[in-house]
């Protein structure tokens, strides 16, 4: 008998690496649609019509239709790269976005100078909130035979010398169980909390991996994780990704923009917990943790961030007079947010001090020395997506924040990229103008990151090829000058040298870009220090915190007028101070009431509502200052060279 | 072009009331299938053979086959009565489940009892830890740029004279929108917490049904809550039902049974749970108030219902040496439990005694004078599946339990039930042997209640019908004794004039089963007696709680056995005094304090470790007692009658 014949539609999984994300799709279906379905991060600024090449994706396994494109090179194609919107799924296909590659923890560096005990303000001491304890019960008899909970209760008074503790829900549903099958012998973790101890969880006592915390830098582009073993305080892994709020907006004025809309909050919300918890998932995959085990979260982050973290409305920080919804939060829980951790897991925010200075400046104070001694004045840059500056010492703290951009991050510079592997991460140039650099696992380079930026200006600036606006001069070797849409570039590596196979370049408009961003941040320096009435050489120390890859080179910083000319020896460059302070609150609690204690001692500059700021930030659009008394190191380098720029 | 018929199976909604749920089935299924699909309990006790009648519903709306069947009547099956297993579905139906309507909430007469504050130990005062002050937040300036947590924290504080509050998650994400809606005046809906006050909510100060509170009481077979206005503590709504455990088992033995099996701890967690929604739905939709403003629950039960009401294995309950996993709980919150209420809303219960004597025991003993006097002895008999006896005054407290069984809630009695529409509550008989009787709500009589069965075997031994062991004797009228195979059976109203148009008759195994649960109780009360050298006639004041419907009449229970002869002004029958005595605990906080006094102060018995009691318990098992020196009043009345049954 004949029956019509059907169109039986097929469809297939496309399992997305490195989140490990499988997603259903029919046949025919882009894998740029699967990734959305999906709700993986693939940006695809053209709209998907093929040319921009930021959907790039590597094709592990399956099989697929390779197509040639202008923005992907024969050779990519021939490794399994494709464009993810030109690509149609008619296979299971396992994927890799090559976006997400693991970022380098930014506090390589950092994490060195961090553990002096002389070089931090925090306290370095293994002295958590969250704790444990061995406890033994004796077996109930009828004669003792008190409730489960008043037993353990018993003993646990004894053995920590408290009084009075609390209990999770989730305790209760497993104590019974526990002490029986270990025989009373069980391990007691609990929050050593000032009012009231509260035991959160009930383990065999002979078990190892017990119980852990997170600390997590929530940064505009990038969130950084140390998962934590609480026993001890040990670093067991970090990791680190994009923000995967990006695709709604680069900085924090454009996300508070996009969360105007119905459901967007929410959405900004679910993007950065997706981003946390694959993090978290990542880490203990590989430590062979359960979700179950991570009782404690330290969060910080800019205001913005962790108002998003909670989808809290971030609207009226932007407007004046730039009200938060809170600065310092109590403890929350995982399951309030959605994180996958513990349900009952504490969170805790690093305390802000208004809605343009976050939580990272509070944690990244406890990362510098600057309250150990009142004699001595410091001055604490950080160079994100917003920057922010503090300076001050023992006995007073000013701040204000400036907004910086993504620049140094990677955002709106044509290769411009946050620091992974194939990142160019420092760049030198010879005296006949060859190029050195150094790329981060030592691959073929995809592109720079902020480190590389900064020596890239600074050394195009000192060999004359670009004037002090930032413009190129006629002295530009006119082999590395290329023009196209984009206006022109200068020629950093062929493209038959590199990756993608597409020349890395900077822009004319890229270092404009980077002119403003550095411009910013040494006017808000400027500013901060004219009204405490201070000068550069009034401080002691300069501590760099931020985007910048691992390495920032301050002879450079200074060259372009990132950072003031004093003496070198008074630079430290402290690397991802946000996490590493977040990493001391989850560490010490006593560091939780000194961050608590920055918090409400700083005092808080609007530049928004400062006609002065915009009077400063012009007089920095130059390289390195209108005011070239500013910067007599780079005066003397110019007369040293008799070069016409300075 | 011929195309193969496809076979198309139509599906049909069918919605079940009074629960208002919805349950989508093929066409052909069986109602009684349907119900299970949906979780709605309907017992079949003949496994669907159609025979037992249990599963009678009534359907209201939609076309269906009538079928007649020897469990119903034609009569019934004309007003759309079905047998769930004997009815296909074959259009959407509405389906009330008869079984299932309100039940009365039996605490009626004692209300008016508690409601005198001389009357109970507890504090009657509106006084409560969920409270609400009223607001008046100033514009922010950029002057006074606080948080919005912090200002609002400044005029609480100022409003409250409480320090330091804390915040829930969801407060905080609703504070700054309510905040600028309002123009700042707004209520904040706190906890006031001795060590902290937590701020729970805020809303609008203009708004009415802000924030309620309900009290529950959790019984083996029914459970009874009500709805209160937390704003002045008025009981808004009551509403009870069965627990809908009870199709995994009829007792507190049965059910810790039944949770041995893998799933099944969660699935008694998960009924327990769906009854009290159902209750809260069912009250908050009458008063047109969404569950995000139920911000507290006060629970009041036995050990084991409250250990399943939170997924705690139940097991170490039996076992020797009978501990509980707690006694005394902290504040949990709706959310652990899976409550449909404000998911961060508080939830108490009441503390217990052990394993035995539950948070329904001290609940009760709040709404007696017990604690008020330390001359005055008292005795409190809490009647329910499970029998629990308190003795004591304000200077000491004894406790113990027996297992009665849920013979009085209807509960293996052939005609029995829970009292609600159509039981018969009041039974008396004429000396010719006629039967008056008093219906609930004035319908035709569907069954008894545990007070009808109470008046029906004092009236039976009285008029010498049933001899001193329960069974019928010559002398029983002929036409009112029939036999099926149940064994004899004592004819209360004929089929033609019952609901069901079935005879309502009370059997001999019945009454030897209300012997057993009448002398299961008494023996505990001699025994604690015994136990603290006290006779009956030292007892000052009888407090008797349970399962009774509305009306006990205490001059049958004396008769029967069940209570001691006492003069008749020493009894007082309270009515559901846990349900109460949560409800305290819910109006005041001091209440709470006093329930955690008493679980501290009483002592308890183990009636599974003591031999007396059984030997106590075979002396009970007559009418009223082996030892007739202990009921001279029933002694008395034969000696008037020259009834041969003393």
């Amino acid at each position: 008998m004949l029956t019509p014949e059907k169109k039986q539609e097929k469809t297939y999984k496309i399992l997305f690496m490195p989140f490990n994300v499988s997603v259903d799709v029919p046949a025919g279906t882009k894998i740029l649609e699967a990734a959305k379905k999906g709700n993986l991060p693939l940006k695809a600024s053209c709209g998907g019509q093929g040319t921009c090449g930021d959907c790039v994706v590597q094709i592990l396994d399956g099989s697929y239709t390779a197509k040639s494109s202008a923005a992907l090179s024969n050779h990519l194609i021939s490794e399994g790269y494709a464009l993810a919107c030109q690509t149609e799924v008619n296979d299971n296909l396992t994927v890799q976005l090559p976006q997400f590659e693991e970022l380098m923890i930014k506090s390589d560096v950092g994490s060195k100078f961090f553990t002096q005990e002389e070089n931090i303000s925090g306290i370095l001491k293994h002295d958590p909130v969250l704790r444990s304890v061995t406890l033994t019960l004796p077996a109930p008899t009828l004669e003792d035979n008190y409730s489960d909970i008043k037993r353990l209760e018993r003993e646990f008074c004894k053995a920590t010398g408290k009084t009075n503790p609390r209990f999770t829900y989730s305790f209760m549903t497993k104590v019974a169980e526990t002490v029986r099958d270990e025989d009373g012998r069980v391990l007691a973790i609990y929050l050593d909390l000032p009012s009231q101890p509260i035991i959160v969880d009930i383990a065999p006592a002979s078990t190892k991996k017990s119980f852990y915390g997170i600390a997590c830098d929530i940064g505009t582009t990038t969130v950084s994780l140390y998962l934590v073993d609480m026993s001890g305080g040990r670093i067991v892994d970090t990791a680190s990704s994009l923000n995967q709020q990006i695709k709604c907006g680069e900085d924090i004025i454009s996300r508070i923009n996009y969360a105007q809309k119905p459901g967007h909050l929410n959405e900004l919300r679910d993007l950065i917990v997706l981003t946390i918890n694959r993090l978290i998932d990542k880490t203990i995959q590989k430590a062979g943790i359960p979700h179950e085990n991570i009782h404690y979260a330290s969060f910080s982050g800019n205001t913005t961030m962790i108002h998003l973290l909670m989808a809290l409305e971030p609207d009226y920080i932007r407007e004046e007079p730039y009200v938060p919804t809170f600065n310092r939060v109590p403890l929350f829980q995982a399951r309030d947010l959605g994180l996958r951790m513990h349900p009952e897991a504490s969170v805790h925010c690093s305390p802000s001090v208004g809605s343009y200075v976050g939580g990272d400046i509070t944690a990244g104070i406890l990362c510098t020395p600057m309250l150990k001694d009142a004699k001595r004045t410091s001055l604490f840059i950080d160079a994100g997506t917003n920057g922010e500056i503090v300076v001050g010492n023992k006995d007073w703290l000013m701040t204000c924040a400036c907004s910086a951009g993504p620049a140094f991050e990677g955002g709106g510079i044509k290769c411009g990229m946050t620091a992974t592997a194939g990142t160019i991460e420092k760049i030198a140039m010879t005296a006949k103008g060859d190029i050195i650099y150094n790329v981060i696992n030592g691959v073929k380079p995809k592109g720079f990151c902020g480190s590389g930026m900064v020596d890239l200006i600074a050394e195009l600036y000192v060999h004359g090829y670009i004037d002090r606006h930032g413009k190129f001069r006629e002295s530009a070797p006119k082999e590395r000058i290329c023009r196209n849409e984009n206006g022109p570039a200068f020629l950093i590596e062929e493209a038959k040298n590199t990756f993608w196979r597409k020349d890395i370049v900077i822009t004319e408009r890229d270092i404009a870009n980077l002119i403003r961003t550095k411009g910013a941040i040494f006017a808000a320096c400027s500013l901060i220090l004219k009204n405490v009435g201070l000068r550069f050489e009034d401080i002691d120390a300069l501590f760099i915190a931020g985007g910048f890859g691992r390495y920032l080179n301050i002879e450079n910083a200074i060259r372009i007028g990132l950072l003031p000319d004093l003496d070198r020896d008074r630079f430290h460059y402290v690397g991802n101070s946000s996490l590493f302070g977040a990493y001391l609150i989850l560490l010490c609690e006593k560091n939780k009431e000194l961050a608590d204690e920055i918090s409400d001692s700083m005092t808080y500059i609007e530049l928004n509502t400062e006609p002065a700021y915009m009077n400063e930030f012009t007089g920095s659009l130059f390289l390195p200052h209108t005011d070239m008394d500013l910067f007599p190191s780079v005066r003397k380098l110019f007369d040293d060279t008799n070069n016409d720029l300075k």
